[in-house]
């Protein structure tokens, strides 16, 4: 299963919006096949192991990461591929998250005589697809806020000066991050600010040492889609978040006066962000980054939609004029927004740390 | 001298304001005798390895984290056994950084006929003695900031309720870089607001893995001392960081009222902060630790005055409101105080980061 985990991690730049999924099938102690899904609409996990293990499938045991599906979507059943394929035994991580079709992939299995057992390191199944879950049971995306700071909580000095608070590193880390993800929301404070193209680019990821993301970007993988908040329609429409690379959602209250190129789209629907984050599913959305000022970010962690937050600091002390990491106005104790780290590791010269928002 | 240095560390909360020293002699490929400098006023290094060595110290090697003594010390001059002892090669991590006795101990051993090598494993044994070398050479001790902020770099929440930021595992931790040091600065700012003793309570670090604190502390190590700036007397003289465990140093402009007790000295010295250091270093500091809020912190840093910082993160946000790590008033990206991240650890919940400050 370990195995198979590894296989489903190499999808998280090209999967989604499907689950990332491994699978190792294994007959008579011996390693027969391996699988896992590649891109949104080519062959499930399931069938590429099964491919590869050929007539070694039969009386065989199938270790996958996640339920096999039961409906016939772009590529067919896995659990009827499997039954066809005389697999003896199925060992999943973790049933389907999707309450309307949980359960069903296994009910298939078991209706033709196949063992079934789930539960097998199901938490680091659950952790690959974070994303994937939050959409099928919350009805929202997996919300990762990204923040740059230095040791003294600062984003940037009072006159708003801040270009590369972090290192190489740590902005070539960013990239990896973004490729992981569906989307990427900002507000029209940064896109004023610092004009970003919120894209990936594979060119300022020299120091990267993930295999899979150089394979991802080499077969073009696709580009997060950009939602710019924008209620008061500041932006021109010129700015670099607008590029071509990939779809713009414009997020405004007033109606858009030119003629917008085919990749941009037009959100008047609303400004609440809970109701932002239920079209983001609409648009196969599982997980979404947020970058974005200390107000947007402060707004989102006051509304309780951020699920994650993901620090890059820096070995720098800005100063108590600076401006501050998040807009949170706090004033006792009991209101502290309560973390928990998941990771941490040195990024170049300064500081990646990963914490879950706890609460909600 | 791995080994040597593993020694000398075993002194790092008992042996100031003398420097950590460890020793190791080796003849013919077997070790004879192995010692470190347990506490001032008892033996050195080599001389508890000598004696553990006996005669086969004749012909052997002496590893050494530091250039053996050539002064009439409490002790005598470690030099001059090495020389009795017959011992025929000498290997030190480092020479003596008094620069009024550097290099005399050496002589001594050339002159007998031994054969001397400095430098391995240098940059560790400077490490280790860093407060011993900068009483030496700088005439101030090392000079360590604590501090304890949640993720956002907050130390209190606007009222001033700030209790526990950080967890029981980075208190106790506290309390051994405590045990390390031989003064604790704070200001009257804090003694007003948290009324601390700047004691070190073994009781407080229940989840030490540290068994040479653990043995200090059974031996009744030396407290360190504990400085108050008080410029204005605001305190009473009836505060907890007057207790009687340590001596303190109350400096304050104003002549004191009232009779002090033995421990309580009134520096009215000066209350610029280089002048203080060299008082400090007159009493036999080498290495100071400043628990203070961010007033006297932002001081300290912006006179230049701190090596090094020690900052344990909570996985926390306390809000925009809340007050920030350090004062310190910087207007263009020049002024930023850079770091070095030297060593980065997860204590209980929590982030324990050390910095040394660039520059100066």
């Amino acid at each position: 299963m370990s195995l198979a985990l590894q296989l489903a991690r190499k999808g998280v730049y090209t999967a989604r919006p499907n689950p990332c999924v491994g699978c190792v099938i294994v007959n008579d102690g011996v390693i027969v096949g391996e699988g896992w899904h590649q891109q949104f609409g080519q062959a499930h996990a399931e069938i590429n192991a099964l491919k590869q293990a050929g007539d070694k499938a039969r009386g065989a045991t199938c270790y996958v990461t996640l339920e096999p599906c039961a409906h016939m979507g772009k590529t067919g059943p896995c659990a009827n591929a499997l039954v066809d394929a005389g697999i003896k035994q199925v060992i999943a991580a973790m049933g389907d998250p999707n309450p309307r079709v949980s359960g069903k992939g296994f009910d298939i299995l078991r209706d033709a005589g196949i063992e079934v057992k789930v539960g097998l390191l199901e938490a680091s199944a659950k952790l690959i697809n974070k994303g994937f879950i939050s959409r099928m049971q919350r009805n929202r995306p997996w919300v990762i806020c990204k923040l740059a700071m230095s040791l003294d909580g600062r984003t940037a000095l009072a006159n708003g000066k801040s270009k590369w608070i972090t290192g190489p590193a740590a902005r070539a880390d960013v990239q990896k991050l973004r490729a992981r993800q569906d989307a990427i929301i900002t507000g029209i404070g940064t896109v004023i600010a610092d004009n970003p193209s919120l894209t990936v680019r594979a060119a300022d990821t020299m120091e990267d040492d993930d295999p899979w993301f150089t394979e991802a970007n080499k077969n073009g993988f696709q580009q997060p889609k950009r939602v710019l908040l924008d209620p008061n329609q500041k932006a021109s429409g010129q700015e670099k978040v607008f590029n071509a690379d990939t779809q713009v959602f414009w997020v405004t209250r007033r109606p858009i006066d030119s003629a917008l190129d085919d990749h941009i789209v037009n959100w008047s629907a609303t400004d609440a962000l809970p109701a932002l984050l239920e079209e983001m599913v609409k648009v196969g959305c599982n997980s979404v980054l947020l970058e974005a000022g200390h107000t947007l970010a402060g707004s989102f962690l006051k509304a309780g939609l951020i699920d994650e937050l993901v620090v890059y600091m820096a070995p720098k002390l800005m100063g108590s004029t600076a401006m501050g990491l998040v807009s949170l106005d706090l004033d006792c104790m009991q209101d502290i927004v309560d973390l928990e780290l998941t990771d941490l590791r040195k990024v170049g010269n300064d500081i990646r740390m990963t914490y879950q928002v706890k609460g909600d």
